[in-house]
């Protein structure tokens, strides 16, 4: 994979106040060009054996290839949960001028 | 593509009793890891011709690339749709403890 | 990638309104199989030097990949942004059914 490639980061949190503080660090510590927190999800998900049903908040997180890394390891730090969600999309195209803008804004 | 890949599965259904339906079995028979079902949509599409617009609710769902076959095999039977939307889309990378944790969680 | 590729473009709009015009126009001018609107989302980025929040409507958009250059191009031509966002992700596999709904709706 490219470092240039520019992924979309899916994720979730337990509440919007800890969706918004994830977001804002990840934008600010220049590891995402943009964060989209998504209106609340009904999740169902096994944990320890039970399957266990929660209220959570998607976050779309922008960045490249080269940052994911420093990106996930932020996200981990930052988030709640013991093993929170982080899967890292390809994007194989898009409008040039927003692929240049992602990777402009997460340069370190 | 590895069996051991983690995919984000997107489908939509046409209310939330369907949705989280078909995101409960899902989990029960271990096809999914987790499913969030999210806040409604407004969809445009074609159909048969004509443009139609719909309120649906959408369904994100982990899985691995081993039980993708199996998992869209009964979404189609648990789905009221003929033709319900399934579009498996490829993590390149995730927390490690995050992806282990999906694969666990999907074995037979 | 090959032509009949099925993608999931990820963008946003700045209010409902908006996206729904924008969803509705690429269906009618067959670049699109389907848009979902999603519910709204609080975004944080970075603009120029500042980081800024706003709330924007999310639109996930179907198509094929022989499609997705002239989709962007209606894309940015429809949208308000200077830079819109428009990401491509590619499934790797779908309901066979599905896929091939897509296919033909887009076919010019």
């Amino acid at each position: 994979m490219e470092d240039d490639a520019v992924l979309l980061v899916a994720s979730t949190a337990p509440d919007e106040a800890t969706a918004r503080r994830i977001a804002q660090a990840l934008v600010e510590r220049r590891l995402a060009a943009c964060v989209n927190v998504g209106a609340p999800v009904w999740s169902v998900y096994r944990w320890q054996g039970a399957i266990e049903q929660a209220q959570e908040f998607p976050l779309w997180i922008k960045t490249t290839a080269a940052r994911r890394q420093a990106l996930m390891q932020a996200l981990a730090e930052l988030h709640p949960y013991d093993v929170p969600e982080a899967l890292a999309l390809p994007a194989v195209d898009g409008l040039p001028a927003y692929l240049e803008w992602v990777r402009q804004e997460v340069k370190e």
